[in-house]
């Protein structure tokens, strides 16, 4: 088997990056974490940047915004895994020039981790978001460079917790708010499995040039199914509360950014059906857990045990 | 007196244009509206765009993708007003390349209506929000177009109906959550007011090349002060939760894009001094209710009377 390769994760210390950072190095990649100088001395980040260290992760001083440094670390590595935030979507185009320049980089991941932004049923403004992603997605291909495109559905960590309830910090035990009828599938997928089905698939031929789809079959769940795992855990009945799309749209539409923005990732993800709209084809797709059914992942039943 | 100058909103379907577009036919501009034709038989908007056509708004196809319509549309005003929203904020370099090639625009106002984003305090993910609309002021400056940043604060039609809590539709009755310590001033301003200290600005002098600043001293309200003001009008004492900002930055730090985002504008406006980290100066902006006193301004403490 082939030495493993060499990994660079750009914007580690955003939300989803530090799992993929832990990932990588559990599984024996060569891991380079890309920081700017000035996050290093950030109090609250700089906590985070010791545990990647202490992880034997190596720090590269560079910044998206200086060519130099990017072509520079990526001259160290074998892989880019861009994990940078909402607001930096646009920005990768300089991590791409980069990436062509460099012209060693094997595989490339862009930032997505979450909703397929090419198959999507959405309202504004994340419509006009995901053509951001959908742009980056059209320059990694018109360059050819090598690519996996992770659709990783809903965060486990972010919406569990609180039953994708706002402004309360545990599951609801009296009254839940239900999107629309609650009758359409979700995925909720572990923080930690979306790092290691990353992981896995950078140096798999069945990914490249593909998207990989997260979709562990026990967390496929509509929200109704999501209430009843809860309530039996809770031996309780909760009063179920429902916002008619039509009524969502409004919100939407009557609200404010980024008010508006929160509420249509809410419409895309618990109203349209994620799941269906579409079929996995191996044109352009594969399932994780069908392709590494080694992993063992965190399913939501299991998931909410913590909270009861 | 001038005649009133001819005035294009475009954006005018979203949360703050409406109310640009209403002031500005009440005033009796000669009032356009940039709108796309998909726009118009989109079920929502349709009946917003009714509206604007009722009250004597002229509606222009086009779109900032598409130059000619744009050009052609300047060509019909003197004055822009872009109130497009959070993901269109970059796009706007393509309506600042239009007004260049019309030459015929007097002023252009910028979609702002927030903080002022060259005086802020803010974190990240908020600070490369912030930095968009940064790079378009300083573009429609070293390209020489008059222009009036509005400095609106917080829309009150958004904040004062739930006093900032979220996943509520009225304000609180027993328990309110404070961010911080509740003792920093925020500002509140109708969306209405927003609109008519907006119009009063596109034609005068004094507004050129500045800032226009909404201020009004009755809606300049530490947290504290707006929770006292509706514990005296219920008669009733809340329950008060506090959020240290230690604690909310870790949430904002801990938490998905858009999530963090919400959270650091609410850090932004809450826990942040808006007013008081930098003085109004002359040389780069105005205050509204100091410069047209002659409007009645509606007050947070009236603006709450609603929800008793």
């Amino acid at each position: 088997m082939a030495a493993k390769s060499k990994i660079l994760v750009i914007g580690g210390t955003g939300y989803i990056g530090k799992f993929i950072i832990k990932a990588s190095t559990e599984a024996g990649h060569p891991t380079f974490v890309l920081v700017r100088e000035k996050t290093v001395s950030d109090p609250q980040k700089s906590i985070l940047i010791e545990t990647f260290k202490t992880s034997g992760a190596t720090l590269l001083y560079g910044d998206l915004n200086d060519h130099e440094s990017l072509v520079k670390a990526l001259k160290e590595v074998d892989v880019v895994i861009s994990t940078v935030g909402g607001q930096q979507i646009d920005d990768q185009v300089k991590l791409i020039a980069a990436i062509k320049e460099a012209g060693n980089i094997k595989r490339f991941l862009p930032s997505e981790f979450g909703i397929d932004v090419d198959r999507h049923n959405t309202v504004e403004p994340v419509i006009s978001f995901f053509d951001k992603k959908v742009k980056i997605r059209r320059t990694i291909e018109a360059e050819e460079i090598p690519y996996t495109y992770v659709s990783s559905n809903a965060f486990a960590g972010y919406f569990l917790p609180t039953l994708v309830q706002q402004d309360v910090t545990a599951p609801p035990r009296d009254k839940v708010t239900i999107l629309g009828d609650g009758n359409v599938a979700g995925v909720y997928v572990s923080e930690e499995d979306v790092g290691t089905y990353t992981i896995k698939a950078v140096d798999d031929q069945r990914t490249l040039n593909k998207s990989l789809y997260l979709r562990p079959p026990e967390n496929v769940l509509t929200f109704n199914q999501l209430v009843s795992l809860w309530e039996n855990k809770i031996k309780s009945t909760l009063e179920k509360v429902y916002i008619p799309e039509d009524q969502l749209l409004k919100n939407i539409q009557e609200s404010p950014f980024p008010a508006n923005f929160m509420l249509a990732i809410c419409h895309a993800m618990l109203v349209k059906d994620v799941t269906s709209n579409y079929e996995l084809d191996p044109s352009f797709g594969v399932e994780a857990s069908e392709i590494y059914p080694e992993v063992k992942y965190t399913t939501a039943d299991n998931y909410l045990n913590a909270f009861v």
